[in-house]
Formats: C-alpha cells, structure tokens, sequence
C-alpha cells in the first residue's frame, strides 16, 4: 500500500483510476497525458517498474508507444569480485543513458551491491533470483527446496529491487520437448538453464511456476514488476520460432493474465538469436499472445557468426525488433559468447543499443524523437562543428576522430574526409553563387 | 567485342544466349545455374562488373538473388598521400571479404594507383569520374568542358575499371528543385555537388546527362558497369524520401532503359540517410522504377545523431535494405562525417557491412546462407572454442577477447562471461543425467 493505503501497485492505482506521482513524471518524459499513461499501465500496455523501497528512482515507462528503453546487465563474479569497478561501471552506464540496470551478481555476498544500488542508482533495479539462490545458500542446486527460491524471490522484494526476471514458463512438460525436439542449442538462458537442471536433478515441477501465486503476492506488496523470463530462447537462428520457443511464449501469455489479476505489472521476455525476416513476426506474435504486454528484448542478434561484433548484429535486429514494437532492449557486448565485458564493451554495447532505441523510435513516431536529427542535419549543413558534437550520443569520440585527423590545410569549415571536396561546403557556395574553389 | 568478337558486354553476351566464363564462375559461388545467370544478366537484374582489361578480375555478380556485396571506399587524398598505405587497406579489405573497391583518390597523379588497382587487385574497382577530372586536368572546375569530362570516363575505361559512378541524374530541373524544395541538407553527394557547381557556374545542361550515348558507347566497348549516382541521395533524415531524391530516381530509371539499348550493364545507387521504417519503401519504389536493375546503398543510415558510430547506424539500414531488395552495400566507417577512415575504421567499417549483408543473406534464403551459423551452433553446444574461432567473421578478434579474459579456474569448457553459470554446460551435463555443479 502506498503511504495513505490507497493502493498497492501502479497497475492497482491506475486501474483504481489514481494518477500516481510516478505516472506524472513518466508523462512528462514522453510528452504524453497522465491519463494516456493511467490508461496504458491499468491496461498492462506499459509498466512502470518502481519498487515502493527503490525511493530514489527517477521512474520510466516501459511500452511499445513510448521511448525504447535500455537495459545493462552488470554485476560482479567469480572472475570479476571488485564491487567498485562494477559501480563504476553502473555509473558511466547510467551516464550514458542507460534506463535500467539487471544486477546479475554471481558470487560473494551479493546484497550489500543489490542494496546499494537501489539506495543510491536512479534508473530501475533488475535481478535473476534464481542465479542468486544458488550464491546465498551455498548449497547445491540439488539441495534447494521451492521455498528455498521463493525466498530470494522476497529478499530482493525486500532489497528493493524494481524487477525480477522469474523463469516461470519452463515446465516439465517443456523439458520434454526439448529432449524430444532437438535443438542445436538447447537451452542458453543461464536462469532457464538452472531451472532446468534443478527439475533434472529432483524430479519436481518448476518451484516458480507452482508458487508463482505466492510470489505474486510478494510483487504486489513491494510493486516489483515480473519479468517473465525465456528459458527456451533461441540460441542460434537455427532454434528461432521453434516449438519449444512458441509453447514457452504461450505459456508466458497465461502467466500475464495471472499475474494482471493480482495487479502485478508484467514484462515479457523474449528472444535471442533470430534471424532478420523472422523479427517482426516475433514481435508480433508476442503482441497477441501476450496481450500487448512490454516486450523485453535481448538482441535479437541476426547472425551466429560475428562474435567480437554482437553489439552490432544485436542493434540491427533490436532496431527492427523496436520498430515492430519491442519496448525494451537488453543491451549486447562486443564480449558476448567470449568474455566478461570490460568498460569499453559496457560502453560500445550501451551506444549501440542506444541507436537501435532512437532509430526505432524515429519508425514509430514517438513524439520528438526526431528533433535532435533535425538539429544534427542544420549543424552540418552550417558546417558548424561544435554544433554537430553537441548533438552527438557520444560528442567525446566524434570530437577524438575528427580532431586526430584534422584537414592538412586546416580549413575549420571541413574535414578531412573529403577536405575541399567537401559536397556541404560546395553546394553552400554555389547556392550562393560564389565560385566553388576544389583545388 | 570478346576475342573472337561475339559479344561487347556481359550483357550483351547474355541477350546473345551466350554463357561468357564470368557467368559461369559466378553461378558456381552463387551456387545457381550458369543459365540461370545468365537470364538475370540478359533482363539487368544482375551484373558482372567486368572490364575487359580487369584480367586478373575475379569476377562477381551484383543482384537482389545473390548474395549481397560489400564496397570498400579508398584512394589518396591531399591529407593522406601514401599509396603504399592506401594499397595496404586495399589488400587487407579484399582479405576481409570486400568483393569491391571504389577509388575515390583526389590528389596527385591518380593514375598509377587506378592502373595498380586493375593490375594486381582481383576485386571489381570502382570509379568517380567526376572527382578525378577536377585533378586530371588541374584547372578551376568552372574552366573544364563537357568534352573534358567524357574524355576521362575514357580514360578510367582504358585505363581497367569495371564501373564508374555518373551523376547524370541531376539535371538543371533539379537545380531549380534542390532550390526551391529548402532541403535541410540539399546535396550530400561529393560527385553531385561538384556538377551541380559546375552547372552553377557555366550555366550548361549537366554533361554526364547531355553525353549519355557517347558515355555509353565507351562503357560498351570495354564493358563498363555504369552506377547511376545518386546527386539527390537525402544527407539527413529530414531529406529523406523527399521530392528531390524521388524526381532524380525517376530520372535514373530513363538512363536505365537507355544504357540497356547500348547493352551497357546498369546498378543504380540509392540512400543516404533514411529512416528505419522509409528503408523497405524505398527499395520497393527502386526496384519498380529501375525495372530491378541492381541497387546499391550507401548506409542507409538510420539516425543522424551516431558520429563515431555510422557504422552501426549504416549496419542497421543496410541489413534492412538488402532485405528488401539492395544488391550491394556501401561500406561506412566509424570515421564518417568527421575524418579519412584510418586502417582500423576501415576494417570496422567491413565487418559491419559484411554482417548486415550476411543477415540480409539469411532472410533473403540464398542458398547455403545459413551453413555457417548452423556450425557456428553446433560448435557452441560443444563448447569447441578452435570450431567457434573457425566460424567466426574475425577469428583474431574473437580469440583475443576470450583469450584476454579466461575464467580463473580456466575450464577450458566456458568462458568469463558465465563461468560455471554457463548455460551450455549446464544443458550438456543435465541432459546427459549428470550433476549440475554451480559453485
């Protein structure tokens, strides 16, 4: 319940036809009514992941109609234990305009990170619970009971966490198809797969979908968002649309509507490798299923072959993704397959979801997601450099390139790309009916 | 004529029913039938660019239902003089699977470099006339003739390139369109600009317009490709798709029809900066106003606000567009709009072409696209990292990135992105009725 006992979630305050404080501030953002907002997250078409514990939040949407979103996967591991480089990295992550951060801390005593994160980090707090369960119990997996995970599922509640990716669609019904089925990868989702081995190895049933009533009633008390996890994302553009990967979103598609009945707000999430004609289908059959909840993206990356470049192969398909109205993208590394990403790859990974995000918002017309293009095209067209760097994502590397390679003759008008050849420079002359000088 | 004078131009070979060695070289890497190819290269819907004095050419074809080809822009320029460097990124873009290079050089003696080019380089060379004239003949560009410019068309024929790019588009009634229209960024093309200064200032009808036949007549005796260039191409996303740049293609799909009577081969080059959701459209309106000549791309770049990362943005647009139906990509560099592409720019820029082409390849089911990735797949769920390296676009890459950071317990089976958390291992032992040990 909020402080006057009004409401317990956005989605119970919106339906309740209470504009929340976090509504108005997400209006703001995307030039939209608080009512049109209301409207989308009563309807589940837009969350707004906000953890009544996370108070220092500085909310957002997530939905197909407003800005695409961003989210970093970070946290620290066995091979990378400094609590201190990976803040660092949250803040130059945050900096650059990431809208979320997924704690994936695998090692250690994690809370102390968790905690500090939503004490301190304005952008919305996701975790994996069940990567967790097996760091907090020092148990092994084996040897956890359901309530055992459920458990963590309320520590992170408790730790004000804004979302938490549950892996609740995988049943054993599906591990039977996989068995049966055979994929060329199986299963690749880390928490997918930690499901599947603990259902291998008891012999029980899925703990989060048989408890997954109780661990609404923790999402409705805290206001954490489910992130419905997709254990059987496709891991190679052979795996796409598979059958495994279909009955999992079916199954994802139920688990929203209970969830919405609890008044939990639901993301969807979603593949994986996926190649480039198959994107937009998938979108659009999450759409349906799903009932127009978010759908959170990772990648999709559009080729296997290019590990060292999977930020690029995930921004081309993130880009379509967005455009057919994926609402959040899981941002990819140049150090996906091969390696814990470094700060570099956090950077280039975060810039080229970022441009995924803008060039679909362009696609979908979100309100004055043009505007900053527009003022880019007249700074060219005025040759006016610090102009151009100004509207730049990144205005520190743009300014680096061209600076290291100034024209030799060093007219500031140009660069040396084309030097005195320069089509802006010639054609603003001519237009002006001065004589175009190339020599 | 052929040595036996049976035919001038492929083109030509093919109306004749004649299957020339080029075709048949390219119907085996395309893994069509040579007749097959022969038909496309009869109707223009695919081109062999292949002068008759390119002999040590390794030919290719150019097409919608062929595998899609990079470009690579390189060539000397009054801030980087080196040939010996600029023959150094030629030979490292052909290793990193360029299938053309454009010299764009505008300094110095262009000769020796174009003639080393059709000498020694096996991949089709590309020219542009236009910019070599203005430093051919050393003269203000207001003093060169209409005659001056054919005679250098000549000479880039004589002198071995398979295709050349003519602005013949853009004629006075466009002169008076780009001025009155109040484009943001008017005219972006560096070869456009420089015949709408001329134009400008000698008041005479464009002359790659005006001399067509007699270009055309030189394309055929040496078989040269003729890429319609595209002086209109929007420099923002605000151009895009605009009066200007429909009007000019329109106008290229007249030249298309007339350089088809001659025989001459036909690509016709296409956007620039285009929104994400224009991308599909303008392919569509290519294809239908061109007759399905080949289309080739320069990005598009999907947002004007990535300086440093076009690249990316180009990677984005030019997946979508050769899904759609572009037949050959332009490569971008991170260095675009803001310097000379150093040799590293260079190869970033390929790599990013060559991933959008190949998942362009994947959706468009050309044959065999897909092989690669599925062994990719299979070399991941064996965690074969040899196997993966072996698949990789860029093996060196990949394997420093993994290589740089192992896990510390070093299982030669994952890598430091999950460690033990790895999901493969997982599935492999689980799957197999094994423990699935985590900590």
């Amino acid at each position: 319940m909020d402080g006057n006992g009004n409401y317990t979630t956005q989605m119970d305050a919106a339906r309740k036809g209470i504009v929340t404080p976090q509504m108005k501030i997400v209006a703001e953002k995307e030039k939209m009514s608080a009512e049109r907002i209301r409207k989308l997250v009563a309807e589940g078409k837009a969350v707004i992941c906000a953890n009544r514990r996370h108070t220092c939040l500085d909310p957002e949407g997530v939905g197909s109609m407003l800005r695409t979103k961003v989210n970093v996967n970070l946290g620290v591991s066995r091979d990378c234990k400094d609590y201190e480089i990976e803040m660092e990295k949250v803040m130059s992550a945050v900096k650059l305009g990431a809208e979320a951060i997924m704690d994936l801390s695998s090692h250690g005593n994690t809370q102390p990170f968790r905690r500090k994160l939503t004490a301190q980090c304005p952008v919305m707090i996701g975790t994996v619970p069940v990567y967790d369960s097996v760091i907090y119990y020092q148990r092994d997996l084996s040897t956890l009971s359901a309530k055992d995970f459920v458990d963590v599922v309320r520590l992170h509640a408790e730790d004000g966490v804004d979302f938490v990716t549950l892996h609740c669609g995988i049943t054993r019904k599906t591990m039977e198809q996989i068995r049966t089925h055979k994929r060329k990868m199986n299963i690749v989702s880390r928490g997918g797969s930690l499901v599947f081995a603990w259902m291998s190895m008891t012999g029980a049933e899925n703990p989060f979908y048989e408890h997954f009533d109780e661990i609404l009633d923790i999402c409705e008390e805290y206001d954490v968002t489910v992130s419905l996890g997709d254990a059987c994302r496709p891991g190679c553009l052979a795996d796409a649309t598979d059958v495994c990967q279909i009955e999992e979103l079916v199954r994802l598609g139920e688990l929203t509507k209970r969830a919405w009945a609890h008044n939990v707000q639901v993301m969807v999430e979603g593949p994986g490798h996926v190649p480039l004609h198959q994107v937009a289908a998938n979108m659009e059959i999450q759409k349906s299923v799903c009932m127009g909840a978010p759908f959170y993206v990772l990648g999709p990356l559009v080729t296997d072959i290019a590990p060292g470049y999977d930020h690029i192969t995930g921004a081309i398909g993130g880009a379509v993704a967005a455009m057919h109205g994926a609402a959040f993208l899981c941002y990819v590394t140049p150090a996906e397959h091969l390696a814990l990403p470094g700060v570099e790859d956090v950077k280039q990974g975060i810039i080229a979801s970022k441009i995924a995000a803008h060039a679909a918002d362009i696609a979908k017309g979100i309100p004055g997601a043009e505007e900053r293009d527009g003022r880019m095209a007249e700074a060219r067209r005025a040759l006016d450099w610090e102009a151009q760097f100004a509207c730049a994502l990144d205005p520190e590397t743009a300014r680096a390139i061209r600076d290291s390679r100034k024209p030799e003759d060093d007219h500031s008008d140009t660069c040396s790309m084309c030097g005195k050849f320069c089509a802006v420079r010639s054609m603003n002359k001519a237009l002006a009916g001065e004589a175009v000088d190339i020599l």
